[in-house]
């Protein structure tokens, strides 16, 4: 039986006829080489931002179900195309929607979660010789509703496939050529991994290094589902998200981020109660605002200071929320400063190294850069510290935990 | 149960998000009068030739099915931006593609027939008290393969639907108020009809007059369902199109055309022999040319003279089988005039008034304008002259058969 290979090609790889054209090409080798290649595609370009605006001339407030019916013909065209593009090069190619593959999903629209994939049409269109390809982002729900899987989520289809059809590799081709230890903008001796955990993966993505869906790691985690992230536009290896038993030798730190979207709110003289944060966050959520850092200090006088940050975009909904807390509890008046950066080092060989949190604090200090806020999980500690100091401390901490090229 | 009212709503209509806004608020009178209401819409304005061109850039031979696979998308986006309108102005609303409710049609890619509708997901979310919003031109064959219903196909999903639905009227809303006499730009005497048969409307879209897609006649037809159409711009009732048995006055001549993008192919000197025409027509039928007027001169001297009509871009594909043709029977090199218009005479009076060609021919004469082919059916007369005339010509049937305002 033929070796089947998944690719996933993003927006940009797929951004214009002669991209596609390109991406027809290099699809043409690996079929010619004798595998079963199956391809998700996104959207062309901004063929989404496109459709979020036309959208937006027809009302402020869109139902969800229809803004997904609206959002997956992006991915319905960037299949055609490039099934015709296969065609024209000689090699049979047939297109699937998510509806024709029966990527089953839950039916939260917007954010959906696949629940299964019927393997059986794919293998058929696989056996007559052809390439498959499949809309990316989409799925339908138990009634045949059109879903989408939130923003990146072609990745997440991509893997799904990958795990599903049994494929060793899943690769995800995109306009950068693999996972670095820091943006190369900010960072200039920035090195690119070849291996780097799902785990650290996730917290780089979800840090804004945002490469890949995070749910398409997870999924690739939980299948092991080996993710090649590399670059459309040449032949070099990119960086292959794997196991943490496949890595010999752990890193400490594998990437550095700064994250300048968010702002920091102070809330002093809250009553030392229990109960009173989860009403505070709970409040929050459920206006969809995502709570990052979160610190609380310890009790003095029986009164607390939490603070904590959120997108700088949600202040004009968050605001109303934690002025009615702090009235009600007696509290201080919030405090908002925007002008922050949460720096970030990421390393699954932190769990076995001590020391890093203190390395890291170092180092900043040497900079004589304030630390606001600091958060630690198993492989991650954040600092907020002022935005102004934002690309030296990234800088820094790249050099002092030697990840800068020839460093 | 509640009255069932289809609405189809062309390209113009909803060929921008104010105007999907101003077609939202005519359905949603029709909803708040307590009415089920059925919407099929086209894709936006010049999306379908926009999305030509983009497969144009891709390849110059498209397969059918991805082309299908792409143009479905247009009607798709329609349909979305549709129910958010709605939505917005306080009406529930559900879209709904080909495939969710299974619009079966066969496998002839870009030129699909539909076999049949499932009522019962329409019906369900009419129960729930939305109006339904279907995409137009396009359905699934038995393996779900996306098909489009060729150019206009969205009028023959809603006479489908009206159909299936058991509704009494389909109403097809476009950029102009009803049927003419004649092309107003042309004839500025021409009067709107009230009512026209299926037979007249089918002659008079094969002629170019194309209001409606013909195989949406032809299934109101024998559906009995009555067709409106009428203007998305304003509230003045239209035309219906209806069985002959409803029109108590028959006219003689219902409506007058010219046709000016065919031109004229003379071959002389054919050898009188038995199936020679079938061989001719045959060949030009296998590359889809379409013939329209045939004349064949009675033999003289055991030879023929063939004259006909194509259009002429398919000229350049026409030539090399008429020259081929030409050689193998020592006939004559084909002559070919571009310089020639069809003008057609439409009427289901005809059948019943005698007399009506000579009046025409007599019309024809006294603006001394020659006629150079004619040919006859049932209900249709039509006479090939020089596309110079073609104006004159109209006007002048026009008036003869009294169908001029005041006239």
């Amino acid at each position: 039986m033929a070796n089947i290979i998944v690719q996933k090609y993003g927006g940009t790889s797929v951004g214009s006829p002669d991209r596609i054209r390109n991406v027809a090409g290099r699809i043409k080798r690996y079929h010619e080489e004798g595998n079963h290649v199956v391809v998700v595609v996104s959207a062309m370009g901004h063929t989404t931002d496109e459709l979020v605006d036309l959208a937006d001339k027809i009302t402020k407030n869109p139902p969800k179900r229809e803004m997904d019916m609206l959002l997956s013909t992006g991915e319905q065209v960037s299949i055609a195309l490039l099934a015709m593009a296969l065609w024209d090069l000689g090699v049979p190619a047939k297109s699937f929607t998510g509806s024709q593959i029966k990527m089953i999903t839950d039916g939260n629209f917007s954010n959906a979660k696949i629940q299964g994939v019927d393997r059986s049409r794919i293998d058929a269109a696989l056996n007559e010789g052809n390439v498959v390809i499949v809309a990316g982002f989409q799925g339908i729900d138990q009634n045949e509703n059109i879903t989408t899987l939130g923003r990146g989520g072609s990745d997440t289809s991509a893997v799904a496939l990958a795990a599903v059809l049994g494929a060793k590799e899943c690769e995800i081709y995109t306009d950068v050529d693999g996972v670095y230890t820091a943006d190369p903008r900010v960072v200039p001796q920035a090195s690119k991994h070849s291996q780097i955990t799902y785990e650290e993966m996730l917290e780089l993505a979800s840090l804004g290094a945002g490469v890949l869906h995070s749910r398409s790691v997870e999924l690739g985690m939980n299948y092991d589902v080996v993710i090649h992230v590399r670059s459309s536009f040449n032949n070099n290896p990119g960086t292959l998200v794997v196991n943490e038993d496949k890595i010999m030798e752990k890193l400490k730190v594998s990437g550095v981020t700064a994250k300048n979207d968010q702002a920091r709110i102070t809330i002093a003289d809250v009553p030392d109660k229990p109960g009173l944060a989860a009403v505070l966050f709970g409040d929050l959520s459920s206006k969809d605002i995502l709570v990052d850092v979160i610190v609380q200090s310890s009790p003095y006088n029986g009164r607390n200071t939490i603070s904590f940050t959120v997108p700088k975009k949600d202040l004009v909904q968050a605001l109303p929320i934690l002025e009615s807390f702090s009235n009600s509890q007696g509290a201080k008046k919030p405090e908002i400063n925007e002008e922050i950066s949460i720096v970030s080092a990421v390393g699954i060989g932190m769990k076995s190294h001590v020391g890093v949190a203190a390395q890291m604090f170092k180092a900043l200090a040497e900079k004589e850069i304030n630390i606001e806020m600091i958060s630690t999980s198993e492989i991650k500690i954040s600092c907020v510290i002022p935005r102004i100091h934002a690309e030296t401390a990234v800088n820094k901490i790249h050099e002092t935990f030697g990840l800068s090229k020839n460093g």
